[in-house]
C-alpha cells in the first residue's frame, strides 16, 4: 500500500492544546534601546528567517514565530541583557541536528548573542534516547559504586603500537578503571587501526584476568565517514566496549547513531567546542553544550577541560557542565562528567570533594608524570582517591558487551538449520498468512520467513512464497530491489511491460521502482525464495 | 587469507624523503615575552598533547611534534602575534575530519589562539576529492556560463507545501537558477518530507518545461542520522541533482560522504559556522572554514553572510572566502561562492562588479518584498544582473542525475532473468573458477556470482557454489554471516562443532565470527546457493 505523497502534515487535524514550548535564554550584548529589538530579530531568524514584515499570516505568527517572554538586564553585568524565548516545540522536528540549527544555527553568525540555557519539554525529551549506560551502566561494568573513576590517556602519537598497549596494561594492573586513545592517536589505514586497537585491547584484558577487577578500553572513533562503520564492526567484533569520539567533529547526531546502535559506551571528547564556548560574546553556554547537548547526544561520560588545568575554564563553568549531566533532564539517564587536566596527585582530594563520586577523572601527564612505573603510579593515584570513599568492591558484573545474537537464539527463533520438510516447509518455522490478490482462490498460498527476521545479522531477508493456482501478488513499485529464485511450479512475473516465465531455479532481479506482480496462471502452486534488503521502503501502488 | 594483525605501520620502511608538512599560520593574543611560548604550547598540544618534558624520544620530537617555524608581530595589531607551525603531513592520517581536529581541535578550548591560514601540500590533497561538480559543473547543468547565478530560499516554514511549490514555481518561471528549502525547512516525518520535497520538485520542473530552461531545486538534507541515507535515496530517484545541507551541523565529512556518494551538487550552509568565525581572538577565519575547508568537504557552493546585510561579515573576509573557494587547491574543483543577505535590486551592480561572473547570489527577502509577484520579481533581478553580463545561453545539457543502473545496463550484465539451463547453469552468468580446497579433486567446482556484482542496486550478493565430490571450502570465519539454499546433490556444513547436512532446499545460517567449511562427502556434485551480505569484511583464518 502506498503511504505516499497523499497524507501531508498540514492536512492532519491540530492537537486542541498547544505542546509546551522550547525555552531557550540567550545574553545579549546591547544598548537598552536595541535589546528588545535583538531578541525580536532572533524570534524571526531561528524560524521563519523572514524581516516582520514579510510575515503577514497570522497563523504562522503564531505557530512558527517564536515568542520574546522577556528581556532583563542581565544581573552579571551592566552591557547584557537576558532575553528569554519559547520555540514552538515542532520546530525541532524531532531531531537532534535540527534543534542545534534552531536554537543556534544563524544566529551563530550574529554578533554579541551566546545561548545560555536551554528547557525542552518532556514531551520533546521524549524523542531523544540519551545516555545508553548513563552512570550506572558505566559503573555496573566496572563493578565500581562509591568512589570517582580514574581515566587516562594512551599517548603521545608516534609511540608503537607494544608501547601503547604496555601503558594501557600498565594502568590496568595499577587499577585503573578507563583507558582512552588520546583523540589524536587516529590510523589511516584500517589494517593499523586494527592492530593498534587490538594490541591495547588484549594487553587490558590480560591485566584484567590477572588483577580480576574490571578496566575499560576505550579506542578512538576516527575515520573517513564512509568507513566508520567498518571500524565499529570491528571493535564490536573484538568486545569493546566503549568508544571516544568527538562529535563536533563527527556531528552531534552522527555520533550518536552510530555508537548506540551498537550498545557502546560512549566518553565524547571536546574537540572543536572551544569554538562554542570560549568567548564571553558569543557561542554556547559550557553547561548547554557539554552537559546539556552532548547528554541529549547520547553521551555517557562528557570529557571536558577542568578548571585550574592548562585550559581556561573556570570552576563555575565546570559546576555547571556536571550539574546538567547529572540532573534531572526528563527520562534521560544521568551522564558521568569527566574533567580533564588540572588534577596532580595533590590536589586530588579537592577534587574528590567538589565533584563528588560521580565523576571520572582524566589525568593524563600527571600520571605518566609522576613516577617512571605508569602500574605503581596508578597505584598511588587510585589509593589516594579511595581514602576519601568508602569503595564497595564488588565482584565485576557479566561481561556488558553485547552479543546481538544471544537474545534471538534464547528465544529459540534464530537456527542455524532448516531442514526442508515435504511439502515446502521448513522444520522451526511457520507458514504465515498472505495477503493474495485475486478473488478465486487462496488455497495453499503461504509466506514463510526463512532467515533474517528472527534475529540473524544479515542486511538482507530470505523468504519463501507460494501462489495458488490462479492467484497473484499485488501489483506494486518500491525503491528495494527483488531477487527471486523458482522453486516449485512455474509462474509469471510481470515486471514493467514484460513477462518472464520462472521456473525453478530461474533468478530473477527486479529494479528499483519497477512496478511489478508475481501470478500463477497454471495448475500448480508456484514457490519461489525472494530476497529483499532487511532495511527497506514501504511499497507504493503505481 | 587474515590481513590481520600481522601487518602494521611501524614494520614498514619509512620513506627516505620527508612529505612536505601541513603549515597553519595562528593569531595569538599575547605579551611579547609569552607568545613563542603559546606557539610551542600549540606544537605539543595538538600534535603529542604533553608537556614538552614529557616528551623524551628524539624521534617522536622530530617525526610527530609541529614546528613553529616563526612567530611575528601581527602588522594588524599591536597585541597580537602571528605564529607559523609545520605539522608533519601524516598526522591528517588523510582524513577530513583528523586534519579539523589537528588544526585546532584541542587548541580551540585554550584562549586567545585563532586559526588563520593553512597550507595543505598537493600530497595531501590527493586524498580529497573536493567538489564533485564545481563551477563548470553547476554552470553545465543550468547552460548557462556568462553571469552570476540568481539563487532563492523557499520560507518561511509554515507554508502548506502547495504554497512552497508554488512560490519555486514563480521563480523558476522567472528566470531563477536555483531555488533551495530554507535551513529551517525540516521535516519531522519521512512521508511529510517526501510530499514536500516532490511538491516542490515537480513545480520547477512544469515551469522548465514551460520555459525550455533550466532552474535546479535543492532540498535540505536533515533528519535523524540513521534516516539520512533513506530520504538520499528518495530526492536520487526523485531525480533531484543538488542538496543543502549545514556541516557544521552534520558533521563535515559526514556530509561529504552522503552528498558525495549521490554525485549530487552540493551546496553548504554557514548555520553553527559563526562560533567559528565570530570572535576575533578566538575560532577559525571565514575565508579558511566558509572557503578552504568546506571546498575540501566537497562543497560546489559555498553560502555565506554577505557584507551589508543583516549579519556581520565584512567586505575583505567575504573576498576571502571567494579567493578560498575559487583559487588554486591542488587538483581540486574551484567552488562557487554564494553570498546571502545584503542583496537588494539597488547594489545588484555593485555586487556584480565585486563578485564577478562565478558566483550565485542567494537573495531571500528582498525578491520577495520586490513585488507581489514573484515571478515578476525574478525575472526583474535576473534582467538586472544580466545587463551587466554577456549572457552566452546555451542549450540546457543532458539531464545530469545519475541512473544507477544505466552504466552496468548498458555494458549487458545488469540481467533481470537468468533462466535456468541443464548442468546448474544461469543464461547470461559466466562459470567463474573457485578455489576450493582438498587435493583430491577440482573436477565440476564453480562458483557463478548470480547477482549483486552486475550493478544491481541489492544489499546483498547471490551466488551458486557447486563443490565436486571429494572437494571442500576454506576453514575460515569473517563478521558478515552466510545463507545457503541446498540445491543439488547433499553435502556437509560444519559451523562450529557442528557438522549439519545440507539438502535441496534446505536453508542454514551461519553466524558471525563462527568458524566454518563446506564439503561434499559423497559421490555427485553438491551445489547450493549463497547469500552474503554486499558489504563485508575479509575472511580471517580461524
Amino acid at each position: 500500500m502506498s503511504q505516499g505523497p497523499n497524507q501531508q502534515a498540514a492536512a492532519r487535524p491540530r492537537p486542541e492544546h498547544t505542546p509546551a514550548p522550547i525555552r531557550a535564554v540567550y545574553r545579549l550584548r546591547a544598548r537598552p534601546e536595541e535589546a528588545e529589538r535583538l531578541a525580536e530579530k532572533i524570534a524571526f531568524e531561528q524560524t521563519v528567517e523572514l524581516p516582520p514584515a514579510l510575515v503577514t499570516d497570522a497563523e504562522i505568527r503564531e505557530r512558527v514565530v517564536a515568542r520574546v517572554e522577556s528581556v532583563d538586564p542581565d544581573p552579571a553585568s551592566g552591557e547584557h541583557f537576558l532575553a528569554r524565548l519559547a520555540y514552538p516545540q515542532h520546530l525541532a522536528s524531532g531531531q537532534l541536528s535540527q534543534l542545534l540549527n534552531l536554537l543556534y544555527g544563524n544566529v551563530s553568525i550574529l554578533p554579541d548573542i551566546r545561548l545560555m540555557d536551554v528547557a525542552l519539554p518532556d514531551s520533546l525529551l521524549h524523542a531523544f534516547r540519551g545516555p545508553t549506560h548513563g552512570i550506572q551502566g558505566v559503573r555496573g561494568m566496572l563493578g565500581v559504586f562509591d568512589r570517582p573513576l580514574l581515566a587516562t590517556a594512551l599517548k603521545p602519537r608516534g609511540l608503537p603500537d607494544e608501547k601503547l598497549a604496555e601503558m594501557a596494561g600498565a594502568f590496568a594492573r595499577g587499577g585503573g578503571d578507563i583507558v582512552k586513545d588520546d583523540q589524536n592517536l587516529v590510523s589511516a589505514d584500517f589494517e593499523d587501526f586494527k592492530h593498534r586497537v587490538r594490541a591495547c585491547f588484549e594487553a587490558v584484558e590480560r591485566a584484567n584476568q590477572a588483577t580480576g577487577r574490571r578496566c575499560l578500553y576505550f579506542p578512538h572513533l576516527s575515520a573517513p565517514a564512509g568507513e566508520l562503520q567498518r571500524r565499529m564492526d570491528y571493535l564490536q567484533w573484538l568486545g569493546v566496549s566503549g568508544v571516544l569520539a568527538c562529535p563536533m567533529v563527527l556531528g552531534l547526531d552522527t555520533a550518536r547513531a552510530l555508537i548506540q546502535a551498537r550498545g557502546m559506551v560512549y566518553m565524547a571528547h571536546p574537540a572543536l567546542t572551544g569554538s562554542y564556548t570560549g568567548s564571553f560574546e558569543q557561542g554556547i553556554d559550557h553547561g548547554v553544550l557539554l552537559g546539556t547537548l552532548f547528554r541529549l547526544g547520547g553521551a555517557d561520560i562528557s570529557v571536558f577541560p577542568n578548571f585550574g588545568g592548562r585550559f581556561s575554564f573556570t570552576r563555575d563553568q565546570c559546576r555547571s557542565i556536571r550539574r546538567r549531566l547529572r540532573g534531572h533532564l526528563g527520562q534521560l539517564a544521568p551522564a558521568l562528567p569527566c574533567p580533564a587536566g588540572g588534577m596532580r596527585f595533590e590536589n586530588l582530594a579537592d577534587m574528590c570533594a567538589d565533584y563528588g563520586s560521580d565523576a571520572v577523572f582524566l589525568i593524563g601527564a600527571s600520571l605518566l608524570g609522576y613516577s617512571d612505573d605508569l602500574q605503581d603510579s596508578t597505584r598511588a593515584f587510585q589509593e589516594r582517591i579511595r581514602e576519601h570513599f568508602d569503595e564497595r568492591l564488588e565482584t565485576p558484573l557479566e561481561r556488558a558487551a553485547p552479543d546481538p545474537d544471544a537474545a534471538a537464539r534464547k528465544a529459540g527463533r534464530l537456527l542455524e538449520h532448516l531442514a526442508f520438510r515435504d511439502g515446502f516447509t521448513w522444520e522451526g518455522r511457520d507458514i504465515q498468512p498472505y495477503k493474495i490478490g485475486g478473488s478465486l482462490s487462496h488455497k495453499g498460498s503461504r509466506r514463510i520467513e526463512l532467515v533474517g527476521q528472527h534475529g540473524e545479522r544479515t542486511d538482507f531477508d530470505l523468504r519463501y512464497f507460494e501462489i495458488a493456482p490462479g492467484g497473484h501478488t499485488s501489483l506494486e513499485k518500491h525503491l528495494h530491489t527483488h531477487v527471486i529464485i523458482g522453486a516449485r511450479g512455474q509462474g509469471r512475473l510481470t515486471s514493467g511491460d514484460r513477462d518472464l516465465t520462472v521456473r525453478p531455479m530461474d533468478v530473477a532481479y527486479v529494479p528499483p521502482l519497477r512496478t511489478h506482480q508475481l501470478s500463477n496462471p497454471g495448475e500448480e502452486p508456484f514457490g519461489f525464495f525472494c530476497i529483499v534488503d532487511h532495511e527497506r521502503d514501504r511499497p507504493m501502488t503505481p
